[in-house]
Order: C-alpha cells, then structure tokens, then sequence
C-alpha cells in the first residue's frame, strides 16, 4: 500500500502519477497506472522495449521540488543489457530500476505499445499502432506427476499469472507448436497473442521478432509492404504484375471468363494466390525475414479481386444488381488461402462496400479519413472504374463510376501503361501550338539539351494515362480542342501538328518512330471517361446536398500521377479550391497497411463500413443528365470558379458545334444504359 | 392481445398453457410459450416435424370440460403434405392448424427438438437430445440494387427474422457454400447452424438430413457409429483395426516407434487418419449417405492414441510425468485432421484428463454417470492399461494402472485377441477336472453334439481375455490353481490334463492342433494384470476414504466379454454385490455417441473432467502394498463377503507355498518401480 508520505512519481507523456513505495520497480508503477509501456520479455532485463528516461529538475507543476534523480543506481541486470545491446545515455530499464524518491519519468515513443506510426515515404499518413498480435515471453512450471497439468494448460496458466491474460483460445496448430516449443525452450517459450484473446504462434526461449504483410490487390498490380507488427518499421515493399491479366485485362473480361470457362473462376483463382505468394517470398527474403515469421497478412482489392482471392464466384458481379457472396471483413488462415506463413498466420480482408466498391475503397477510406473531419471531402481512387467517396464526420457516400480503362492507357490509340517510355507530362506552347513533353525513364523535358540520347535506349513509345490527360487539357487551353472536345481542323493552318485524320483531324505528339498521335477518338473517349467521374461525383454531391466540395484527394496509380491543375481543367472533378486538391498515393495499400499494424483501424474501417451510404449509379436517372452535362471540358464561365481564378480558361465557343463522331460518345453510353436495363 | 375469454390450450407432455385468440397458429402458441417442438421449414408445411395430435375428451384438472376438440379443419398445406409424405391418423401439422376452442395438444417425442434417444443395441443409456447442428429452412430476399446487401447478410437477415438467430458467424468456406445455394435454390435454401452460433453448411432448397460420426479410436480397434443429428437415429456402426499396430503392438511401443523414427508419429499419425477415413467412408455407404453430409465428427481415444490422430508428439506420454500436449476438449475442422467430410465439418475430441486417462475415460464417464448419483461407482474400462474411476455426484477420481496386455491375451502361452476360434468361455468340473469350454464363432459348448463339426472350419486357435480369466478361475475353484496362484503338481495323479512344464505344471485346456495349455506363466501374468488393477481401485477408494464400493461397471472389449462372477473369482476387482456388477459395454464409443448428439453432454463432461481428481499411481507408496496384497487369489476367509455368498471359494491353504518362479512377478513388478525412479 502506497502512503501519503511515499515518493510522487509522474510519468509523462501521459501525465499519469502516483505515489510508490520506494523500491518499487518503474514498470510496475507504470502498469498499475496504466501508462503505455512495452514489455516482451515481462520485467527480466532480456527485450530492453521498457526503456524510460528520466527528467532532471525540479518540476513545481508536477509538484516535484527536488531536483536530484530519484532512481535506484544501475545494477547487474542493466549492466548485462547495456553489454549485450547497448543502452543510450540517460536510459534506463524500467524493470530493473526502482523508485528512490519523487521522479518526473518519460516513456520515450519508442517505448510505449500504441506508438505513432510515421512513414511520409509510403505517403501514409501517421497513425497509432494499436498491435494485432503482441509477444510474451514467460517461463513456465515444469510438469509435475503429482499435479499434472498438460503444456496447453500450464501455459495458459503462466500468461495469466505474469501478464493478466485469461482465458486466451489456443487452436489445434498451436497446441503443437506450445509442446514442441516448450520441450525445446525447456520451458521457456514466448507466445504470440492476437486481439487479446488467442494464442497465435509459440517459440522457444525469448524472441521479438513477428511479421505482418498489407497487400493491395489490384487488377494489374499486386503491391505489398512488410512490416514489423512490434514497432510498424516497413521492412520491404514490392510490386508484381496480377497474373490473372492473361485472362482478361479488365475486370469485366476476368468475370467473363470466370463464365464462360467451368474451372475459370478457380483458375484465376489459384494465379492470383500463386502471384501473392511470391510477393510475400520476394518481401521476407528482401527484409531477411522467415515466411513462418509472418503472422498476419491483411488483403484489400475490388469486389471481384477481393471474389477471386477468397475463392468465391465473381460472376454475380458481372450483371446487376451486383450482388456481393460478402461483404462483411472477412477472417481467414493464411493456409486457408494458400498462402506460405505461420502455422498460425491468419488473413484479415478489409470490408467491402458495394458490388463495385470494394476492400479497396475501404483501405482508401481509412487511410484518407473523410469520415473523421468536418471538411467535405472528395476521394476518388480511379482505376478502370473510378470508386468515388464524398462526405465527412457526419455522412459519407459511395458510389462506383465506369470510367473505362481510358485513364489506364487503354482505348487510347498510343495509349500504354505506365512504364518507360510513356509520355506522362506536356506542355503546348499556345502561340506556336509546339509540344514538350517527358517521359517516364528520364528525368529531362524534350526540348532540354541531351534528351534525344537519354531516351534512346527506353524510347518513345505512347503515353499513359496522366499523359493523355495533360495532352488534351493543354490542347484544350491552346485552341486546339474546343470546349466540346472537337479537335479544331482550322488550327492545321497555324501549326502542321494538326493533321487529317479520316474524316476528324488529328495532333501529332511525336514524330518519331513509333509516330504518336491524339486522335479526335482519344479525346472523345477521355472525355467518356472523364464525364462518367464527374458524374459520379455529382451525383454524390446532390445524394449529400452540397454544390461544391472542400477537398478534393485523388487516389490509385492514376491519381497520383496525375496533374491536378490538369485533371481540374478537363473537369475530371468538381471545382475545387487548387490549394486543397492532392493526390493521396496508393492508399487502398495504405489503407492495408494501417489495418495490418492497428486493431482500432480495423474495429473503425468496419464501423464506418457498415454507415457508409451506398448510391448505385446504374439506377440514378440523375446520373445520366450529369453525365451528359460533363461530357464538354468547362470553359470560363462554366461552374469552375476556383480554377478560373488559377488558369486561364477560353471561353465558350459562339455557336457550339457538334462533335463530328458524336456517335461515340452514344455508344461508349450503353454499359450505364445496358446496366439499368438490367434491374 | 390474447383475453381472458380466448381459447385455452395445454400442451402435453410439459404442461405449458396459455390463452390464445381463434385462428393462433398451433406452431406459433406452442412457440410463444417456450414449448420444445421441433421445425426445419420454419412452418411451411415442408418438413412435417412439428406434428402434433389432439387429446380428445374433457379435461378437468387442465380447466377443460367441453369434450369436443377445437382445432381448425385440415387445409390443403397439410393435405399436400399428407399426399405427398403421409400423416398418420390424429396427427396434425402444428405449422398449419390453428386454435379454433379450448384443447389439450400432445407434442409426440418425435416432434421434440431435445427428445430422448434410446439405443438398447448400442448398450448407450437413454439421454437427451441436445442437438449440436440444427437445420433451418429460409426463403432469402432477393437482392436489390437499390439496397444492395451481400449473400451472407441476407441469409443471415432471414435467420434473423425467421428463426431469431442473430450474430452468427460465417466462416469464409460457408460464405462459398451459400453464395452457390442461393444462386441454385433461387433464394430459398437451408443452413446448418452450429451450436447456435454459426453457419456450419447450406444447401439450395429444403433440406431435412444431417450426420455425425462418434468414433472411439482404440489402439487395437477403431469403432464407429453413424447417426442422424436431427433425430439421434444410428444409421451404421463399424470397426475397423488400427492400422498402427504395424508400428507396435502396444501403446508404449508406439511411443518408442516416435521415438526411434524421425518421422515416426507423423507415419502413425497418417496411419491412423486414413483408417478414420475408411472407416466413416464404410458408415457413410452402409448408411446410404454422403461423406459431404457429415457435419460434425466426435473422437475419445487413449492420450496416445489422442495424441496420434491430432498430430501431437506422443513421446512425452512415454515417460514420467507423462505430459499431455492438451487435456482440454478439442474442436477443429475435419480437414484439419483430413477427415473426408462437408467442408464445414467440425470434430470435436473429449477432454483428457491425465497424461494416463484419456478421452476415452471421459466418454466412458459419460456413458456410465458416476458423478451423477449418490451410489459408490467403480468404472473399470480394461485394455493395456486400466482406467479406473471411482465415486458419485459428490466427488469423481481417476487413475490408469499399468495392467499390461495379458487381458487381450498377449503374453499368455495360448493368448490371442478375441476372433473366431478363441476360447472365451470354460468350465471345470471339480470332480474329473475335465473342462469344457466355448469358441468364439460357434455357439455350442466343446461337450455338445456337434461341436467337432461346427468348429472344423474356424478351428480352436487360442484362448482370449475373457478365456484365460475363466479358466484360471476354474482351475482355482477346481483347486488345481492355488490361492497363491501355483499350478499344483500334485493333481497330475486326479488327472492327466496337469503335465509337467519345464520345472513348473501346466493344465491342458484343449488336446488338438494346436495343443491349448495353461502354463504357470501364464496364471503368474494373469495374477500381476489383476493385480495392479485391483490396487488401483483400492488406491482410489483409500482416496475416496471408503472400505466397499456400490457398484461397479465393466467397460471396453475385454469388460463387455468376462463373466463378472470370474473376474470377482480370480480378484480383479473389490469385492461387491455381483447384483450390482455389470458390464458396460463399449462405453468410451457409447460416450462419444451422447457426445455427438448432444451439446449439453459436451459442457457436462468439460465441467465434470476439471473436477475429477487425478491419481498418479506411479507416485503412491500405497499402490505398490495394494499391488502386492492383490496377487494371490482370494480364498474363503479374505475380504469377498459378498462373493463368498455366491461361490463356494477355496479355503486359504494351511501353509501357503511360494510359488515355484516367483522372480517372474518381481520382473514384471519392475515398470511400476521403474516410472516411480523417473520421478
């Protein structure tokens, strides 16, 4: 029992304090005032995660006068550490330091359990590690003939007695695992526990290694991060190619074939977890880790990735009403799915939202957190459809766009991914109508000295998706394209870069070998694209009933590449203030990531799932109009009051001529009408 | 609102009634006043199991005078139903009559969810129903794209509402299952729910068939029995040998092979699956089922054996102090334990209770109840080792005693396991001395007419357990066997079936080909299995602090065979009433049959096997003085009153002569005193 008279100690940052016998281990008071400290080897000196540094001086706000250290000297224990594995200046192990007299004691970040996690360089924004599975170490009573008591249980006995565990579950691959572990640790082991309530994984003797893998699974890219469960530090990234494109390069086309072929689905199936098997070998081998250290994998990708990977049949997906098997998070072994890890590694899949919102869009959602500010905000993640979310703390929206591959390089006549040799940045001079442009490989423009050698080897080979959107938002700005997206013959005068092209004119990019152009039909068909995102966004506003939007974050490969002064002038989103439109990076992985590392994030992630409001563009009559009304690229005195004010945007075209082929344009809209025709 | 002027129903046989307004449902009265009555089609006149029958006549003491039955006219549901499954006379569909006046209503067992099961054939007492898989038929939404909801939630939406089970669990190879049954049964399916708590398997369409496999896994023989888990009916019983016997004849030679062999107890462990699969695919074919219409699979076993077919290492049951991997009940998947069966398929292992009383004791506790009542119960289950358990509701203790296989025959001159051609039943005349005696496979004793004939084929190849039991009982009431356990050379002049062997006697039990003797080896291996069994249960009743037992219960092959009266004869048990001495059958399979059918049985034993008391018999000083006491046969004046009422015994011989190679009981003394050095 602590008296009145016995030392004050305050622990900061928490501000917790308490008065302690003195004697009493720093640990010890901080566990019984429940301030955030870390321990894997349970107060024995071994792991050195409960270091704390003392504060010298007086503290007259803390009610601390002294200003000598009140902490027992370094002793054996400490000794052995610093000898071992080194202890800073200054820091001292908690378990084996006692409380001398009053004592201002910090935990530092790097000791307490639910530390921020900070990684700029995977554009993840800071969030606080809330660990899925922690490691303890306890050395338990050997087994005895006069009260016998089996592994299993004398285990379980051990993390209640020294760590307040009760009633943990331990499945039948752990069960093994304690026997052997214990038998070879001679009775020394340390336990993995997950959420507090099962026994994962066993070791024998004392370790503080554990792994987890965050893997967005994307129709074209599969990436994952591997990351230390313990602490957050990402270890490896990788990327590879879904290898399921060799049966469809869509989505559609995937769940084409899924129909189409009896063991279809299932053998996109098996390519996809053979895909993420070697990424997860290319990530432990690039971190030096073990696959058997890896005890938790978290998965997110669209509704039909997401089908794919589980093993369940996407092709409801393919026809409305788009019906999900599931969309609850989903809980799973790694075995489960085929995949090499622990024994006891299991699978977490972020929800889904809708049949064409997906994990994806709820990895996008926790790592952009509209649901969390007062600020109206915007996320599109665009991909072949654009998933499309609108809202803020109060209400949050969801929809899906079906903008076509166009943003993705596809359906465009030299378009390409985004790989070297893609044009992905042009400027057109208005004057003389000449281009420069870069391209990916090579850090120089095309009218800089030394780009014709440095390109040589990679070449120009076609643009990509934030190429061509710059191309025809510049083109636009020029003259060239009008506001209704006609590529203006009359402008072949003024410069020879404007060419015929059959019965619509075309501009010549690049005039070198492979010779590349932007076809009347390139822009009717990112003007497709571009209207069905901003009709979906639209409508999203009118379901929430605001005219315009704070934020604006543009998600997924495209959206991070993209120029968003470009992607504005195009009108592929609302009108925003420029200063608070960004692009948000891969944050469906990111959103894997916070998931893999936080137990709050996933507890969240699947709250505001449930309350997300989910609006089907296929059955809004209001979406066509919008769709319809998006279709020309906005001129000054459009409704694009920000941008107007940035860029100077021409003006509306006296008598708005009609596009030469505007039966593209009809045509490219009958999956919307096809799909609600279909209810 | 039901009045007080409303109909009055009674529902026999539980008594509950209530007022209901005419045109109630009988169903829906029945249910509202927590009547246990059965349904699978949720009262759709599908499945017929909510049949009920109207008690005609006036009802005095229920408040009922008017003698005429009051319920609604038979109507097409349950003319379609009667067409097309049948009705019996008076039998009413209670999901398609409504109340119409006051009556009595019957609920017939077969139409209760917890009625009782009776297999006299499987020598299983009655018990109560308790089913852990019930079946549910539901009509599932149609989905809808203004409101979208996934397969999973919609089925788990019509649970709900239909059935009021709320928060089931769906593990992902469910979510497969039902996305497929929805899509075949155009909405309508039926789910398997798994101790209410989960979705186990859905099929499209109604369904009224489910399965479960009990199987006792001995390490010479595997037996099972295929039920119905809607109704506790034995389709199909089974056995089939332990293919581990190649690895060792013994559970202790097992655990050498283990240890010997790198791969050793995964060899035993694949073993000992693949007989498990043969075995529930001979059930499932005898029964005319599917091994995907199995759901949940119940396994006792010895800990080696437990052990074995769970993938644990053995090898620490080998040596003191013995310790199991788990003691605690079991549940894991079927394809964990690659068991051909539905893919949500559950087995589920009963509680061990010490590194020497296993999973089989537990099954045997529950068949036989010794912690339910105020009688003193021996359970006695003999195989190589004993498990003994002793006690009543107040308090249960248990312990293993190493008897050694002579009870399966081995080790004895003759012995051979209990198959057609062994002896198992003799007599001796104590006048001639001459014997006669049964075969296993023919019915008639060896002096019958025909006995020559009808045993040509099947031979007389040895003498089994429950024969060498027998016989040396005889020879002592014969007295050619001593008190002392000597075979008494001097008889060779009453008779000339007592021949010389080597330095000892030995009585000739059969004179053909083979020749069958009775040598003094094999009474000495007889004396010492006897005896370490009967100081077990004196060790446990010095614990239990009692002096006689109330009863006592036979179990297992050899316990089902012997004669009660010999076994009391030759000492193997404590003395008691042979009134209340009873064999009990396979009550280990018999255990995991109750504890396939009924989720109460599985908290029963849980709570009752923490609470047993674990005796170490390797540990007790007492064990070796009662071992020691128990090897001569009792005679006249020692402590078998109740016996001695019974059977004229021999009296003690004036000068007991030692036995002629007494050094043969204090060789095989040596295991016991070997484990108590291991300490």
């Amino acid at each position: 029992m602590a008296g009145s008279r016995d030392p004050l100690v305050v622990f900061t940052p928490s501000g917790r304090r308490g008065r302690f016998p003195a004697g009493t281990l720093v640990l010890d008071a901080a566990r019984s005032l429940g301030v955030d400290i870390d321990s894997v080897c349970g107060g024995r000196g071994i792991c050195g995660r409960c270091q704390v540094e003392q504060s010298v001086g007086a503290f007259p706000k803390h009610g601390i006068t002294s200003a000598a250290g009140h902490l027992s000297a370094t002793g054996d224990l400490e000794r052995a550490y610093a000898e071992r594995r080194g202890l800073a200046a200054g820091r001292r192990l908690s378990c084996a330091t006692a409380i001398a007299g009053d004592a201002v004691i910090d935990i530092p970040a790097a000791s307490q359990v639910h530390r921020q996690v900070v990684r700029k360089e995977l554009e993840v924004r800071p969030f606080d590690l809330d660990p899925v599975v922690r490691l303890h170490y306890v050395q338990v009573a050997p087994p005895d003939l006069a009260s016998p008591a089996s592994d299993h249980v004398r285990v379980l006995d051990a993390l209640e007695r020294e760590w307040g565990l009760a009633g943990l579950a331990v499945d039948l691959p752990v069960v093994r695992e304690l026997q052997a572990a214990l038998r070879e640790g001679d009775g020394s082991v340390t336990v993995a526990v997950r959420d507090g309530s099962a026994v994962a994984a066993a070791w024998p003797g004392f370790r503080d290694r554990a792994f987890g893998v965050a893997v967005d699974v994307g129709s074209t890219t599969i990436a994952g991060h591997l990351a230390s469960l313990l602490d957050g530090t990402v270890l490896a990234s990788a990327g590879t190619m879904n290898p399921q494109i060799r049966f469809g390069e869509d989505l559609m086309s995937r769940v084409s074939y899924a129909m189409l072929h009896d063991d279809g689905a299932a053998e996109m199936t098996r390519a996809v977890r053979a895909a993420l098997r070697s990424l997860i070998e290319e990530l432990t081998t690039t971190a030096g880790v073990g696959t058997d250290e890896i005890l938790e994998v978290v998965l997110v990708g669209n509704p039909v990735m997401h089908h794919l990977f589980l093993g369940l049949d996407p092709t409801p997906l393919g026809q409305a009403p788009f019906t999900l098997a599931t969309e609850r998070a989903v809980r799973t072994t790694a075995a489960a799915l085929e995949l090499d890890a622990h024994p006891g590694a299991e699978v977490y899949v972020l929800p889904c939202i809708a049949g064409h919102v997906g994990a994806d869009t709820a990895g996008v959602i926790l790592a952009e957190q509209p649901h969390r500010g007062d600020a109206v905000r915007l996320v599109v993640d665009v991909g072949t459809n654009a998933e499309i979310v609108l809202g803020n703390r109060h209400r949050l929206l969801a929809a899906s766009s079906p903008t076509g591959p166009a943003f993705e390089g596809a359906q465009i006549s030299a378009g390409q991914r985004a790989a070297p040799g893609a044009i992905e940045r042009v400027r057109i001079d208005p004057t003389t109508l000449e281009p420069r442009f870069k391209v990916i490989g090579c850090g120089l423009w095309s009218d800089e000295p030394g780009f014709a050698e440095a390109t040589r080897e990679i070449g120009i080979t076609g643009i990509c998706g934030s190429g061509i959107v710059e191309v025809i938002a510049e083109l636009f700005l020029a003259g060239v394209v009008t506001a209704d997206g006609v590529v203006d013959g009359r402008m072949g005068e003024r410069t020879p870069r404007v060419v015929p092209d059959g019965r619509t004119f075309a501009y010549v990019l690049s005039d070198g070998a492979p010779r590349i152009l932007v076809t009347q039909a390139d822009v009717r068909a990112i003007q497709l694209a571009k209207a069905a995102l901003h009709a979906g966004a639209r409508l999203l506003m009118d379901a929430y009933g605001v005219d315009a939007v704070d934020e604006i974050r543009l998600a997924g490969a495209f959206g991070s590449h993209i120029d968003v002064r470009h992607a504005m002038i195009l009108g592929l989103v609302p009108d925003c203030d420029l200063e608070r439109v960004g692009s948000a990076g891969n944050a469906a992985g990111a959103g894997a990531l916070i998931a893999l590392l936080s137990r709050a994030a996933r507890a969240e992630i699947e709250a505001v799932v449930r309350d997300v409001v989910k609006i089907e563009t296929a059955i809004e009559p209001r979406f066509q109009e919008h769709f319809v009304d998006a279709l020309a690229i906005p001129h000054r005195t459009a409704a694009y009051p920000s941008l107007s004010r940035v860029v100077d945007l021409p003006a509306r075209p006296v008598a708005g001529r009609a596009a030469p082929d505007d039966r593209s344009a009809r045509r490219r809209r009958q999956p919307v009408a096809a799909r609600e025709e279909e209810r």
